[in-house]
């Protein structure tokens, strides 16, 4: 019986789950992340050691916060865990049998995956996730496929350009919008208001349902992330927005969003994607990236190499038809 | 030998191509667009009738400048060709064999998809094409499928917030993109910078080579349009972005739009994608109507119908894993 298992790094924790082939969690484990990127790989593989001693694992499945080459294997940067340029696939894949398939992905694109395919969402070939936690972050699956992007990097929506000269990001850029739709948006903004204290975000949160000046704090930031949606939503058109993460996941706080994007003004009018909250909670990323460990190759983002191709179909023949067509500027 | 017909009806010229499986575009024909919705489907009857003569035509495309549904076939507004809530393809396929294929799309989308199949452009699978003319429009390919969204507005860029609280649009919101970059643009801020005359933008557009003045202007429309497409970006991650439309893909405003986004400041650092103009010109919506007419049924957007069903995945059983699972906020 297949089965497959996801290693989901976090800054925090690595949470790992063993995954049946029709999506049945067969065992997690999760362990604070160390400190150091030797460290955390000597982790990665007394996790694997561990499970292979129970499971037969035909594909590993890593989920990276950061900057990922899915193609490639290649890690470019996850500052949180401490890896620049680390060839992760080909690390993991000399703990293994041969034949064994290992492959990484952005941990945001992993959880969009794993929610999209066993969330038990309403059914669609336009589906976004957006994980809402201490930052930002976001995966689309378009026609039943992941959307990776050239570089493996689409869905990476936290430093989209909300507010064009808007607030500093540590990113160096200015109004990215997890600046101002995140859990550390929701603190800022609750300190700001006058909650002072240490969980003021999670504060504000709680008395959002019976204290006024706390609801707007709580709006404030939900109508930034619909606004962020609408954006979205006229490149994409999503039918459904999972919003995910701690704070996209609080049901309280979904009230909010839903109340705000019904407020928000459409033109011209297009329908609004619905929005829910995710289901998977913190083993969404392992759960994902179990599950794409053992997608077939074609469904990768295409090789850096082929981009410089040409396009299989060949040039359209226009000879011999453009001098019929009269006068186009 | 399969051959389909492609008509796209635009706001002053209705351009029909029929085209071979290849490729070949074999028959092209353009009349002026008449005034008055019904006046227009007694042109398409005509067209059709034209070509049917000529042709076998197992399919017939529709490319519309509008809000279209393309699995209902239900062109919403059309607002330049006056029609709203028209059933534009049971009218079609009146006029043909009941085996006919009749499919209706947005042209821009119909043009992007065109120029993915048909424009010799490098390999890739993640395709944007931005249609900057009077407006400014676009269309994805994504994982060689044209990307129609949830109610067929995937792509309808146009009124993509780039300045929130920016310039009114006629569509009664603000900061719309095209209000900042498309060719109106080019000619309000031509004339805005003392270009006094009616054809402002394409006297600017001509003098930019040698006028520092008229360079600026373009410069600051093309700035925008490279605002608008790192925005995309962030969310798609295409390698390759065509630009169409009569100032798109004028090569003198290519040149200048690659210089803008070359010198864009991208944090965190990520790859920009590629800028190539359009090849087919103002035949490629059309084409791209041609060709998608005859794409496979499971290519369609999801019905509305489905939308409202699970997932065919089982949701994840969890039960008797979750215990173990310590803490989890």
């Amino acid at each position: 019986m297949t089965r497959s298992l996801g290693i989901d790094i976090g800054g925090t924790k690595i949470a790992s789950a063993v995954l049946d082939h029709d999506g049945t969690v067969m065992d997690v484990e999760t362990t604070p992340t160390a400190r150091g990127g030797d460290l955390i790989l000597e982790q990665i593989a007394a996790i694997v050691d561990g499970f292979a001693g129970k499971y037969d694992l035909p594909g590993i499945g890593i989920a990276v916060p950061g900057d990922v080459n899915p193609i490639t294997g290649i890690i470019r940067s996850a500052p949180n865990i401490g890896w620049t340029d680390l060839d992760i696939v080909e690390h993991v894949r000399a703990l293994l049998p041969a034949e064994a398939a290992v492959r990484v992905d952005n941990d945001a694109n992993a959880a969009a995956w794993a929610e999209y395919r066993f969330g038990g969402h309403p059914r669609t070939d336009s589906f976004a996730m957006i994980t809402v936690g201490t930052g930002l972050g976001g995966g689309f699956v378009i026609n039943g496929r992941l959307l990776r992007g050239a570089t493996g990097a689409a869905g990476e929506i936290g430093h989209l350009a909300l507010v064009p000269g808007g607030d500093s990001c540590p990113c160096g850029s200015r109004g990215c919008w997890e600046r101002y739709a995140s859990g550390s948006a929701l603190q800022r903004a609750s300190v700001a208001a006058g909650w002072d204290n240490p969980t003021a975000g999670q504060d504000v949160l709680s008395a959002a349902g019976t204290h006024p000046a706390a609801h707007q704090v709580v709006e404030g930031v939900a109508r930034d992330l619909t606004r962020g949606i609408l954006l979205l939503s006229s490149a994409l058109d999503p039918s459904l927005v999972i919003l995910g993460g701690g704070l996209g996941s609080d049901r309280r706080f979904l009230a909010i969003a839903q109340e705000a994007l019904a407020g928000a003004e459409v033109t011209p009018p297009r329908s609004r994607p619905q929005l829910r909250t995710a289901v998977l909670g913190p083993l969404a990323g392992a759960i994902g990236a179990a599950d794409l460990s053992l997608e077939p190759a074609d469904q990768k983002t295409e090789p850096e190499a082929s981009r410089t191709g040409t396009n299989s179909a060949d040039k359209v023949h226009l000879s011999g038809i453009i001098p019929q067509v009269p006068n186009y500027a």
